[in-house]
């Protein structure tokens, strides 16, 4: 499927915290060579080392409400006053351009995605169930009971509304999750919606 | 995904004559021990170590017209004066059941079946180019030049009119192909509308 000039595919990976999400996404890049993290707009200062455009589009506040009011935002957020976002025309021309990009994000994020940019692929990573995901929690040993306690809650909620994504991953196993995760990026870079040109092109030599 | 009960899968897999369709079903099943062939009916003699109910449910003529005429047959054609077709109720009982078919059918077969049984996922494999597929019906030294030629037109019309399958994968290095149809099946079994009860199992718990 690599020769014929095909759509993009945008990748939504969110998780409820500790399902394992940030690992998955990490490997899965690593994996996949010509699969690009998209790179967020952000107001928060950059920090030693990171580049703008590279880790991430650093932008005043100013300029940021000017694109949330401007719809120019798929998903945005604001954590700890900082704002975060993803610019619809960074989907757009990358799937204009047949570049594939992972978006990590939150479950808030993805729905509002969701209703922005119809065309991306959601998934959801599950834990195995609430005990192990209390376990990774805990044997993280960053959150108080009160966040843990929290983050459970939120768990709870999300997986009760997740029926909309358009895959389920659970995260028992690491390698067997990874296995599913890289299988559906590699379904739906087939996806004949994607390939009419490689369709197109082989109707044309037939004609020849 | 292999723990919690979920929707059966029916993959159907068709490809113009020659794009190697039969090889890749065939090394598919090796390589996925729960993914089953299909069993057709047919009106054709049992040969010869065939069993009934594992090759085909073999049925005399009254039989698979009256079948036929009832509406039980998702798909049906009759090919040197023999008769073969696919079971309606096969297929929502193996979907019911959590069973994961493959069909290997012809393009004729998959576009009736995709009328009758909508739930199916049908994949369309392209041979590279046509002077590769001319060159691998050569390469078989079984067919006349007439009906090189007549399977290359019908190659052709078939390619034309696969848009509306689910996938398309180019069978151009073999290797590339399977992994490609291996991910469908993978992927597709993630799918969040076969995997409902999943959620509500975790809900459930996390209700507990």
């Amino acid at each position: 499927m690599n020769k014929a000039k095909r759509e993009g595919v945008i990748f939504v990976v969110s998780a409820p915290s500790g399902a394992g999400k940030t690992t998955l996404c990490r490997e899965l890049i690593d994996r996949f060579a010509d699969l690009r993290q998209s790179v967020s707009f952000t107001t928060r200062q950059a920090r030693a080392g990171e580049v703008d455009g590279v880790d991430y589009h650093f932008v005043d506040k100013a300029d940021f409400h000017r694109m949330v009011n401007a719809g120019q935002l798929a998903e945005w957020a604001e954590v700890h006053g900082n704002c975060y976002g993803t610019s619809l025309a960074t989907l757009e021309q990358a799937a204009e351009q047949g570049v594939d990009l992972l978006l990590d994000i939150d479950f808030q994020g993805a729905t509002q995605l969701k209703k922005n940019y119809r065309h991306g692929v959601f998934v959801f990573i599950l834990p195995p169930n609430f005990a192990e995901l209390e376990r990774r929690l805990r044997g993280r040993d960053t959150d108080t009971d009160e966040v843990i306690s929290k983050r459970l809650k939120n768990a709870e909620r999300e997986i009760s509304e997740a029926g909309w994504y358009d895959y389920l991953v659970v995260n028992d196993d690491f390698q067997t999750a990874l296995g599913e995760l890289s299988a559906i990026v590699t379904a739906e870079r087939c996806r004949s919606q994607r390939n009419g040109a490689i369709l197109t092109e082989l109707k044309i030599k037939g004609e020849d």
